[in-house]
């Protein structure tokens, strides 16, 4: 390691994905550590593994279903991995594929789990902040939201509309390039039985007719609230090409934030940021890619502004362009110019905290989507923008591409 | 990657290490997030690094210190890498440094601080459990706690105790090996001004005589409750060696739980277990040395009985030799055939979640010990037995031993 430069390139894989059924917030029948089950197991049946042969477990954003847990319902032989990306949001989906990447090459763990549960109807609704409506608990209100709720910025939805309408006003990008994204999920879902919103179509009346959430974000520019889990299988690179399913190789994976970028201070020097910018040198440069390179992206939606910001600072298109770029015609699967949340994302799918993009982009590499992109090599997944520290990861069909 | 086994072995260094004052708990005059900052900027100091190269925090244990915060007050200018090890425990202070080396070795970061905080006066006390003698908190008691504490298993020493009475039980281990432990801490403590119970030495009499907390575990038995920060800083070796304190190196680490290791299940095959039987071989097999190479031991103690269970199932003496090795004269730095908690450990140094420990750890491995083992090479922690996952590590003067 002394010349070489260190990089986790093509040396892991993520070989089986599993996913609970995904349900409206309130409506999953089963317990949310039993979801996560659900989903582990399918994940193992998809790569061909035995869950007990599973050492390792990562996760994010304080995810309530303990490793420990986790590896004694399944009757795991040994644990020997188990780490949560730090942070509250959906940022770490794509970091925690990277903690488990680096567990592996770095000889602690073989085959570790990336999971994720959510029973917002249980555990509280995200978009619902510290309880809109309801008397401030103001035993939660220290640390970070103590900068934010006295100002009334007391959901996501609040904080992130700020951070949106300073770029919105930088850079000229119209209402249109966020009506495009949601227009996009939509219409992708319609090919996805498992999304929530399959058979209930979106078009630009009903978008533009719909309520504001926080302008600039309509109720269809804001993600879903669902119940349900979502799970990967991480191993070695030579132990993924002795599998069943075809591998998606980790070929780049980078996290983080900008000087001064936590999240509760609005005083930084570059507001108008979803925190990707820092982080995509290092994601291309572990890769050996350039955005050029990609052939499919799948982008958290928190809210659909974030997903312009997203797109721009992995430097697909320049702000000055997002106009232009962000038609629906350029996003959808069907000749577009960048398949974009090829199964219907955040928005249309589920909201898995970022962890159903991930899985999207291993049926892509696999081609298995049901929205598949022709000849597709590559596919990007990116996490949380707008809520740093954020994360993203390349997967490619070869671990060499 | 596909052929050379994945090992972490020589690639990373401890190149600093800083602590805040200690305190008895509640009386920290700083909150919790300050002597953070504090423990931080000594472990730059002590490196020799500006904290604004700093690009990566992990921890443990839940800590409150948000890598987003940290960063932004220490003026980091990027931010790359964020983890927790996973669960409430202490068990995870060693694994947090294995997290932080996977990171760098893995080309995700450069130069990583592993942190614990703590402030028992404003957080509540470990040892309290769900507060006892208060009304049980309802809402608290799910998952975990709802398998113990309705069966009166409230506090750590409550559910810790059952496994050592049956160790013991099993094994034959007497009150005076747990004895010998607490005295030897109690001796180093008394060259270390920086102890909390420096100038407070233990006697055999003092400590017969004192309260049981919970049988096998007098109030000696049992670790402290402390305010304070501890903090130190990991890069790659190749780094390390231009850089002005003397590397400690890591040569070994590992993490995990056996079968069934899930704390809450008292159904297990394996009731009399510190939980590290199923790491040793990895630990040992990474640093590729045996028990008889570790010149010194910093062993967790949450309370005595788990460090006899570790240095067993660590392969330093069998059970049956228990009684016979742990005697005060072979642990003390005077001559003992194997030095242990040198700096007065988590019974009479500090508890801070057994980052002190490692803390030890670097400067027996530097020389610079208040209790210096002679022609010291090597050095291993343990971190919180009886609380699977645990960790451990083995720390060494080269990055070749």
């Amino acid at each position: 390691m002394s010349t070489e430069v260190p990089s986790l390139r093509g040396k892991v894989a993520i070989v089986g994905v599993g996913q609970s059924t995904y349900y409206k917030r309130g409506a999953a029948p089963d317990p949310e550590f039993v979801l996560v089950l659900k989903a582990v197991l399918a994940a193992c049946a998809d790569a061909g593994l035995d869950p007990k042969d599973i050492d390792g477990f990562a996760s994010f954003s304080n995810d309530r279903s303990s490793p420990s847990r986790l590896a004694a319902a399944l009757g795991c032989k040994e644990l020997r991995f188990s780490n949560l990306q730090w942070g509250g949001g959906g940022a770490g989906a794509a970091a925690a594929v990277a903690n488990a990447a680096a567990a592996i090459a770095g000889g602690l763990a073989k085959r570790v789990v990336v999971h994720r549960g959510l029973t917002q109807g249980r555990f509280g609704r995200f978009g619902q902040g510290m309880g809109y409506g309801q008397p401030i608990d103001q035993a939660r209100v220290t640390g970070d939201p103590a900068l934010l709720v006295p100002h009334g910025l007391i959901s996501p939805a609040h904080q992130h509309a700020f951070k949106v309408q300073r770029f919105m006003h930088e850079t000229g990008v119209r209402q249109d390039a966020l009506k495009a994204i949601a227009l996009t999920s939509y219409h992708h879902a319609q090919k996805n039985p498992n999304a929530i919103m399959y058979g209930r179509p979106l078009n630009d009346e009903t978008y533009e007719s719909s309520r504001w959430v926080v302008e600039p974000f309509h109720l269809y520019d804001a993600c879903q609230e669902n119940d349900g889990a979502a799970a990967l299988i991480v191993c070695a690179a030579h132990e993924a090409r002795t599998l069943q399913a075809k591998p998606a190789y980790l070929l780049g994976a980078a996290a983080g934030a900008q000087y001064r970028a936590s999240a509760p201070s609005f005083n930084v020097p570059d507001l108008a940021s979803a925190s990707f910018k820092p982080i995509v040198k290092d994601l291309f440069q572990m890769a050996r890619l350039n955005p050029d390179d990609i052939d499919a992206v799948q982008s958290y939606e928190n809210f659909t502004g974030g997903v312009v910001m997203s797109l721009v600072e992995h430097g697909f298109f320049k702000a000055e362009e997002a106009n232009e770029f962000l038609k629906f015609e350029n996003l959808i699967v069907e000749g577009g110019r960048l398949p974009l949340n090829t199964s219907g994302g955040n928005l249309a799918e589920c909201y898995m905290h970022g962890l159903s993009l991930i899985i999207e982009g291993v049926r892509q590499v696999r081609g298995e989507s049901v929205n598949q992109v022709r000849d597709l090599n590559t596919c990007l997944v990116s996490a949380g923008p707008l809520s740093p520290p954020v994360s993203s990861i390349i997967l490619g069909s070869e671990s060499t591409l």
